[in-house]
């Protein structure tokens, strides 16, 4: 079960970028521009940078979380972006006496796969203790341990790879976990910063159209699109 | 096992970064350099380069390897590395028929536990297959999947990041998966860059110490280092 | 006057970038996939993976220019783009006997302007000249250069930040001097790889409306496409 | 006259740094971590991963700063190091009424040319008010000016990254200006995080010797060092 914790963040980070991008346009220095902005000029300036990305400003406030629960299939695709800091749990110099792991819900929906699932995944963890008791080092014997077992890791991410990410992950069509991982770390984010928060969606929001083969149902295709227009020009003449 | 090919690479890499250093300290640009420098050249040019550590040189050659017969175990440090690209196979989009995998050689080398590690594996492939029979999805089904299944990966990196992450997964404390790749990694740049792969070596040739906590064997660490000269002193007074 | 020469680059880039990803979807690895890749295959390909926004790929392929004759204002701008490498002529340990500077067009068109521009540049290179011969070393006697003083470099861009760049600096709303600089890096590029020459383009064509605040006549802005679509619902119902 | 205000950063830095090393190495997750963290602790476990060189924990605290005062040789210089975020004052939407600008203490100390110096200063940004009068664009007006012009920018650079740029331009053969930028930078970092600001220095303090052509005089250059060891070996002998 996912967990994510914001430990440790940027303060008044919407207020730190709306400041820097000021920077850019004004003849008056940072620190002043920090204590001048009002609420409202804050939200403003970001609405405008956002429909006119420039989201390089973006990267002066970064959010630091504590995330537990997510899969090694999971954080494999997680440390691709590259954007990012990562501090994850060693499965060299950390011996796993518990082993916590994840079910797809697709393969909990059948009772008798889930029940083999459940038995190998067990079955695999003994070999792996066993394996230990015998003196294989902690990092060979972890190759039989299945992909479902879980990991804990640190993640520092700035806004505008947030943005980036969030577009892409939580774009409906990523693996389930990763979604639920990044849906929790946007409701991290909005606790703290509701207008950065807000921004933390799917591309096809930002697109007005979906980019993938298959639509999730959103938003159409550009395929899907240009087809409509077709259609109501030829019923348009008929 | 283990197999890396370069696939392609920046042309005359070598000369291309004693180019690029020379456009720094000189009134000429890079064309005409590339032209004027003599392999000698190139080679003193590439020694005084690294003694000086002014390495953001090497990052205008580049190199791109197929990469196949790791572990996902090994695929996951690889990808920790940022200053790189990484093409992956999917588990999402590829169902895995033929389950290769890595075995580690501490468990080889016990037999009974060898054969036990072996059909644990062929018993969760099986149940692999059997769930994508059942409907099961490939990105679901693969949760049970060891992560001693091998795979397959096109990366691209630069001579300076190659030197850095060489320097860090060449040292015997690394683990032995990684170890072999970056050998053999390795191996390829020498084959058309013979001085910048003699730069591929581990941190503790540079550094002229082990800076782990137990040495390899091949360098002191920097705590024995400093026992030794007290020793030395000491029974220089006596 | 700006001179941009493509000095090496990864031979068969759009061959590279196919390969890497049809590894992500397919059980075979990159060395067979180069191979088997016809032409017409690649084409394909790059056109579905950037119509879907696979770019990570393009990041297999990367460029190496000499570029001469840009404006140290130029070179500061360009330098912004952090996924790439540089190595510029320094004016530590270069000293300019001559120097060359760009004037710029409205200044140009101005007969009585340009020539007391030209007369402020020579008169401030002189006390450059003037100052190294009192001994003031040229890091320092450099701070009376005018920023129009041209520079040369060493730039390395991947594909993927090639795309990226361009479609900013192309924008006919950057300046000059840089669109012109990158329409010969896009020239470069489209001699030795067509396909992906022609996908470096300004960012209106691939958003189909202009994102900046006042359009230059190419895409109409957001604002103004949805004004003229309530002018049509409104004429409409006339 | 060189200014720096770290207006944002981390909150608890160095213990946001400890809590994600001991993620790696412990069963526990980060939010434990970070309440059951002893000062004493987390400053043993600072020391010991700059020992080790496991730096990539130190990315998890970032610092934003307000930056005035440097000239645009300076920012020249700093923004080439690219793992870090800078918004900077546009000279192409802020038009210079006043012009702020730095003269170097070389030219300072000589009465005549710092009459000159001041002069041709002047005179450029004359012309260029005078420019904009006669319609020529800022972006382009800036041309004639002097590379002394003063430019504010705000930078974010994370604490891996601080230890990196101050080992090299807290070097006394780094330009003087970029040493006192850092310097300040390195002052402000102290203020707040007194145990990673004492690891903001020169490289050869690491290094235990001077890796540049000529030392300045702190440690002697790796040349020297085998010069007296030679030496020392020779006079020992008779």
């Amino acid at each position: 079960m996912v967990y994510v914790a914001l430990i440790s963040y940027t303060p008044d980070p919407e207020r730190t970028i709306a400041a820097a991008a000021r920077v850019s346009a004004s003849p008056a220095g940072a620190s002043q521009l920090m204590q001048k902005l009002t609420p409202q000029a804050v939200d403003r300036l970001l609405t405008r940078l956002i429909s006119s990305g420039h989201l390089s400003v973006f990267e002066h406030a970064s959010f630091t979380f504590a995330i537990e629960g997510i899969s090694r299939v999971t954080s494999h695709q997680l440390v691709r972006h590259r954007m990012a800091s990562y501090t994850q749990q060693s499965q060299r110099y950390v011996s796993l006496k518990d082993f916590d792991y994840i079910t797809p819900a697709t393969i909990g929906a059948k009772h008798d796969l889930k029940a083999r699932y459940q038995e190998m995944v067990h079955a695999a963890h003994s070999l792996y203790l066993e394996m230990l008791d015998a003196g294989i080092p902690a990092e060979d014997a972890r190759y039989v341990l299945p992909q479902a077992g879980e990991t804990k890791l640190v993640m520092t991410m700035n806004a505008r790879e947030l943005i980036h990410v969030c577009a892409l992950r939580l774009c409906l069509r990523a693996q389930w976990e990763i979604v639920e991982l990044f849906e929790k770390v946007k409701a991290e984010v909005e606790r703290v910063a509701p207008r950065l928060g807000a921004e933390l969606k799917p591309k096809c929001y930002r697109l007005g159209y979906c980019d993938e083969a298959v639509s999730c149902g959103i938003f159409p295709t550009a395929a899907e699109i240009a087809e409509r227009k077709t259609k109501e020009l030829t019923s348009g003449k008929g």
